[in-house]
């Protein structure tokens, strides 16, 4: 749904497409040379490439280089691993011991399906994590579980608080997967009206920015992308947003003693753990009702909206999570194609790894 | 920080303030004249004064006389009650019987915080219920037990899905609390970008609405509030809002085995059952970490937002559930003050059901 637009593509054309796999591969075999253990840079560089292939490059592979950058300052561990630190009944909070945010997040995630499956719902925090990437990989592992699954992260600052100026709230991503009888439903939506990579993409274009997406540094809602970046971007509706960003900030951090959003670390200070807290809801669909009956209700749900009248001038109505199926779809039959910028970054990492490239048609 | 505006403010003066606790007693009476027992009718009778005083007239008794009206006519059931029909574990999901809305909300909430208060979290869902008022009136019944507790009901339809014009999402209002070290935080939203009731002020002042909140009917952006009444509302940020509204609908309806929006019998139809579902989570904060701690954290994160710096012409930021605090701080010393026609409509129901109706000043 809310697809972040990559700030290479003002940059150059994209390369020529690389197998899924092969990137896969060669996004391990750094992750490996940096000290990661085979089985976390194995699925840490599955996750990210999912993104890729999914059409979500700014949460893909782009973001390998600066999580490398990272474990080399000291910021991240490569070798931590996240561990239960208090569990109780369908419930646990999980210290990630300043591990690489998308390995605390599996972890995180794996633990509450385990207690879904055994409770029916488990709840799990997760504190002293970092970036995690895409929200939807973690709620996307549900489904293959029966699970209705709901991640959520905070991040750092980005927008202020309805009616304010200070930064304090970040755009907090949620998302939530749920079976179906093909491929799963999939939400993924940060709680800012419009991501910064299109605002940096209508800069570097010239144009104005839609009205509502951004304030002035000093509050005023502005169309110009130049003076938007300098200042805030708006949350989701205004108060709504900044409401709900409020509350997934309760429920990432206060839940887990994680840093609050004003207090995250950016991933730029590479010397620095960053404190991100996550917040994983699995429910298991079969402790409510029968699976079968649940599959074929959404199924005819999302059908009849698919199915629905269309607007003017739009051509077809989709399902969260249709868009990113389709782009995988193609992905997995043409291949994944990088920017320019990505591409060259991971190159640089891949010398200075000695870690072998893999060569591009 | 989404309050519904009421219809009836563009009627007439309020009337002058009734005491609170005259009003409970007066909407209570109502309730067990319709055969609604002791209990039920007190409880009912409290969570819409409630809404009332804490300035959410739309929520409130407002709401009494079509409750009444089903009732007389057979689609909610006075003397049913709502019951546990499977549980597992940490998860229960019940059988509303038709019961009122705010019977089997209330019903459902007490054992989402039972369970939590077992297994850490608790989450229930709720079928054959009906309209159930706010939101906020379940949700802030964790924070009393410690927890943070989440509310969710699917309503009947206003929005197409986005990019079409075919009315298949209610506005699905969301609701959290969390205990803090005083007055609990407290965020009551629906999923569209603004309330039907703020357009129909804006088309009775004869006043343009703003952009983004409406389409008419054939899917085109309008700002004339008549066109809009004839039309759609807008899903709050368009994509998103219209995704988290099917997500609000997978967890209530199918999830319970309720009626999705589309078929949710509107209240209007007043001898058919509604069918609606529920969605409550309940987490008890000291299964997670230190209650002290949270609370200690909390108040820290919410003054902190609530002293930042302010954009030009905002003269106070506001945490969410500040403003309605204030107003029940207001009611409690001053009373509440009804619209005329919310009156008219009560002492009209008094009559009917031979209540006595107490005298305002």
């Amino acid at each position: 749904m809310s697809r972040p637009v990559q700030d290479r593509q003002v940059e150059s054309p994209a390369l020529p497409p690389i197998a899924r796999q092969r990137l896969v591969d060669f996004a391990a075999a750094l992750l490996q040379a940096a000290g990661v253990s085979p089985t976390d840079s194995s699925d840490v560089a599955r996750a990210l490439v999912d993104a890729d292939a999914r059409g979500v490059g700014s949460h893909g592979v782009a973001r390998l280089p600066v999580y490398l950058d990272r474990i080399a300052a000291g910021g991240t561990s490569a070798t931590a691993t996240a561990q239960v630190e208090r569990a109780h009944g369908a419930v646990a909070v999980v210290d990630g011991n300043n591990a690489l945010g998308l390995v605390v997040g599996r972890f995180g995630m794996r633990t509450a399906l385990r207690l879904a499956r055994q409770h029916g719902v488990g709840a799990v925090t997760c504190r002293r994590s970092g970036h995690f990437g895409a929200a939807a990989e973690f709620a996307r592992m549900g489904p293959g579980q029966d699970c209705v699954a709901i991640a959520m992260t905070n991040v750092n600052v980005s927008m202020a608080p309805w009616g304010g100026i200070t930064p304090l709230l970040g755009n907090n991503p949620v998302a939530i997967a749920a079976p179906t009888g093909g491929a799963p439903f999939v939400l993924d939506m940060a709680l800012s009206t419009a991501a910064r990579g299109k605002i940096r993409l209508a800069a570097a274009r010239g144009e104005q920015i839609p009205p509502g997406w951004a304030l002035t540094a000093d509050g005023s809602p502005t169309l110009d992308p130049v003076a938007a970046l300098a200042g805030l971007i708006t949350p989701l509706g205004g108060p709504k947003g900044s409401g709900l960003a409020i509350a997934v900030d309760i429920l990432c951090a206060l839940l887990s003693g994680a840093a609050t959003s004003p207090d995250v670390r950016p991933q730029s200070a590479l010397a620095q753990a960053q404190d991100v807290g996550h917040f994983f809801l699995a429910v298991h669909v079969p402790a409510f009702l029968d699976l079968a009956a649940f599959r074929a209700r959404i199924d005819a749900m999302l059908d009849r909206i698919r199915a629905s009248e269309r607007a003017a001038g739009v051509s077809e109505i989709l399902a969260p999570g249709d868009l990113e199926r389709r782009a995988e779809e193609r992905a997995d039959r043409e291949g994944i194609r990088l920017q320019q910028s990505t591409w060259r970054a991971l190159l640089a990492k891949a010398a200075e790894l000695g870690v072998p490239a893999p060569t591009l048609p």
